[in-house]
């Protein structure tokens, strides 16, 4: 544990000058040269900008900009109300983020734990800077894992006859601690409108099929059946229709007749895991934008 | 095309002693026993032997042996004759194929050619072992290359209107033909319920998606509405449920989200004619056996 | 071939307004600022932009800027002039390139030729924008087909005995036609290095191998006597180190202890196509850029 | 702990009379007919049976049959006594395991833990059917891990100096407990040949490069300067040619030219660590036979 809050210290004093600005408008000339001088005029170098534009001429234009720039947690608020004044000329949405203000995240989990352990082993490495606030399952499981990276854990078994007191719980939770995003590392409770709407484009889900096949319960049971050569798993955020939500990324592996439902299972937690590390890694990045139910994803 | 004769020929006559047998029955001791026996006790000797058994007390049991014996083309009477005491000791479904006696193959397009021509290629290249004995097609486009290898080519424009008329001069032509397989190389028709139960496990389609992800029409279209991360596509045995027959082969390439319906065709393109050319592969080979609505494959 | 013709024609004027900037300097604040600033003010607008930076304070800096400007082929000498302003400010070097000024393509191929076909393919499918200019063979294989596609083929056999007047009559027919791109489509003769000074970064190989595995001659068999469980090619800029010039583009497939020397080659040959063509794809669209022995790749 | 014990223990009583058959030996008609009516005699149910042969006139053959037999714990002995008339008639080298006699596993490793976790792991999972008896290190960093599931950790500092001493110590531990296979999971000390002979073709390693690029050290580093687009890892059996002995397993990432050194390592840990288990699986269910510096592999 002391490893990881001292890499994260140093992570943050590397970075302590690294910003990154999300902006999305109607595409037309002058936007990028708009945001260059500003950053130019503010002292900021820009170290990576990446961007997509659904039609140049009118259509939807996005760019995540990541930029270093001297005593940018001193200059910040300066910089964001003068960026408004550029953002208005375009009417932007946009946003600015600090590298060194770690989002902060909770993992809800049942009682299979590979995805809840890639994310700890990923985060123990440095590959997921973020600050792992607290650990929520239904199930007892994963305590022990928790407990021993000094992760808080809540035990809070949930039914359908219960879910509305325990939502109302775990919001108080949520709230009280600040999180930015939630990750569902094979959470199998159902989050009522009310709780999803609550974080919007803030809960990672890891769906066990390629949607948007196999949409619902007991996915690998289900590609047994109908013979499919190639197994997936699918990362995407939460909204209220059933898996429908944007996809963030998906991946697959080659299964044969000889596998039976356990063995999809088993080669499905491998393909599981590292589509949510990915997903929540380029979130973590800020690398993810939804537009209407798709991502664009700049990695 | 002189080419293509003189290859087919040499690899018949080197394949001249090469048989494949296909069995299947209920598990229980001895079968392969039993088999073993009675191929060497008629000179064969066994290169190649696959299995499978759904559950080894009593579930389904299959078997593909690749053999080599001497004479075999004047034996095959005899050996099929004398196999059969064998076959009604295990209550066996069996058959026996010469690697020698080629599979005759129609192969029916439409306008895209893709598919076609990767079949052209491999079949030139002595990658498909088959007697390509005609093509169909309800477009003129792709005469020139049937014609280029001495393939006849049949114009047969079709719609509903027409279609009991065009598939009852199909279903002429391919028995005037003795064909064994029918391969819909992109074939953009719907085939009526009496054409597909005429050549029941003989015709193979290529989907243009994962299926069971976007059955039906315009699946580019609906992967490109969904955002997924991955297109594909599905090799898979005709039957009267759309894209809903035996899977033989599947595959994916990623794709993001800065391709369009037009990019995810083209990117498609190269995964259709891969993954057909597999499963045609497979079939010709012997190596696909259906089971219920699902496909065993000793590749 | 009236297709291929009419198709390019259209690409052209489809983007007649099109640019592509390609811009190195040492990193510094500013040099987007400065590019974007320059393109706004000459009516463009930014379609996609790519960047990347060895090292932020001071490290190689490298753009490559797609855009879109009103009449850009009548303000193309403008331009590039008053960019050069622009230019001394950065020590920048650069190059526009007009996307409707079709780059020139002689492919070199000797028997072998799946890797010719692929391109011809994308080429006539309008996935490879180029003019390909010329076919120069040391076998006669290939004639038939340059000539279905009505390009000039140029039978040139070449050994040991003859490449010294041989390459020069190649270096005049390549001159004369003003050849941008040399793809080397498994030609299997080795160049001068004389000839490959004559067109710097402008050859691109297919070699059969994972680079730098298997390094020269007959890597399918020096792969099967190591007994590797993939195979793979590369494709590279060609320069006089034997296939050590820069890669642009790898890709592998699994085998097995099955798979004989012949199988290799079969399954490599699906390999160097797919992978030959992505890189001549990309060099086309000017989205590799050479540093050292070493791309960046815009992909 | 408990859980793996008894899983473990699970495992033994339901595969109590499952066994492997491994034979080689030159082909010719009548070995597999020999084997499986021997097999039957002893009232043995093939399950699985693979098979491969170099060459049907001569060749050298190898099978593996996988059955069921009851009692077979008690017949063992006789079924082996029995067994070697069969092996003398077609001189075949030939081994019997039974599936319920776990092979005893030794992992050394240094530093880098990510092959030990995901070794552990698995093992956990019930996916990796081994008693690992013990854990050798040269560091201590893997001392938490190997004892909160009960292993034996050995702290053994080795280098140049105290290599003799160090692997006579090592060599009586493992010959103390019986040691099946020793699993080199990022291992960075060299061991010396009078080690390697101590235990041929039971020594896995893990190398992080595609073998054979980057033979010995800094594979990562080099990989980065050569400029590849794909980064391997290979395991392969310990022989005294340093990275030269039989490959068992390979794959292969994805790079680009954004990733740096640190990059490809972070990247390159997925890689090793699937390729591992692969191979230490496939090891352990005895799938993986040794011929001349190739394996093949039934998968």
């Amino acid at each position: 544990m002391f490893d990881v809050k001292k890499q994260i210290h140093e992570y943050k004093e590397r970075q302590r000058d690294r910003g990154r600005l999300l902006v999305s408008c109607s595409d037309r000339p002058g936007i990028i040269a708009a945001i260059s001088r500003f950053l130019f005029d503010h002292g900021a170098n820009i170290i990576e900008s990446s961007q997509y534009s659904l039609n140049p001429h009118g259509g939807e234009f996005f760019i995540r900009v990541a930029f270093e720039c001297p005593e940018l947690a001193l200059k910040k608020a300066q910089i964001m109300s003068e960026f408004q004044e550029v953002a208005d000329r375009f009417s932007m949405d946009w946003k600015l983020h600090l590298v060194s203000e770690l989002k902060k995240t909770a993992i809800f989990v049942s009682k299979e734990r590979h995805c809840l352990r890639e994310l700890l082993w990923a985060w123990q490495n440095g590959d997921l800077m973020t600050d792992i606030a607290l650990i929520i399952s239904n199930h007892k499981e994963a305590k022990d894992e928790a407990e021993a990276l000094n992760i808080p854990f809540f035990y809070m078994p949930a039914s359908r006859e219960n879910r509305a007191e325990v939502e109302r719980k775990q919001l108080r939770l949520l709230a009280e601690n600040d999180i930015d995003l939630i990750v569902l590392a094979r959470y199998m409770q159902i989050l009522t409108p009310n709780f999803v709407s609550s974080y919007p484009r803030q809960i990672i889900n890891i769906h066990h099929s390629f949607l948007p096949a196999f949409v619902g319960a007991r996915p690998y049971e289900r590609a047994y059946q109908r013979g499919v050569k190639l197994i997936g798993a699918t990362s995407h955020y939460v909204t209220n229709d059933l898996d429908e939500g944007p996809i963030i990324e998906q991946d697959v592996m080659r299964v044969d007749h000889r596998d039976d439902v356990d063995d999809l299972k088993k080669i499905g937690r491998n393909i599981e895991r590292s589509v949510l590390i990915r997903a929540v890694k380029w979130h973590l990045e800020d690398r993810v934008i939804v537009h209407g139910n798709k991502t664009i994803v700049f990695s």
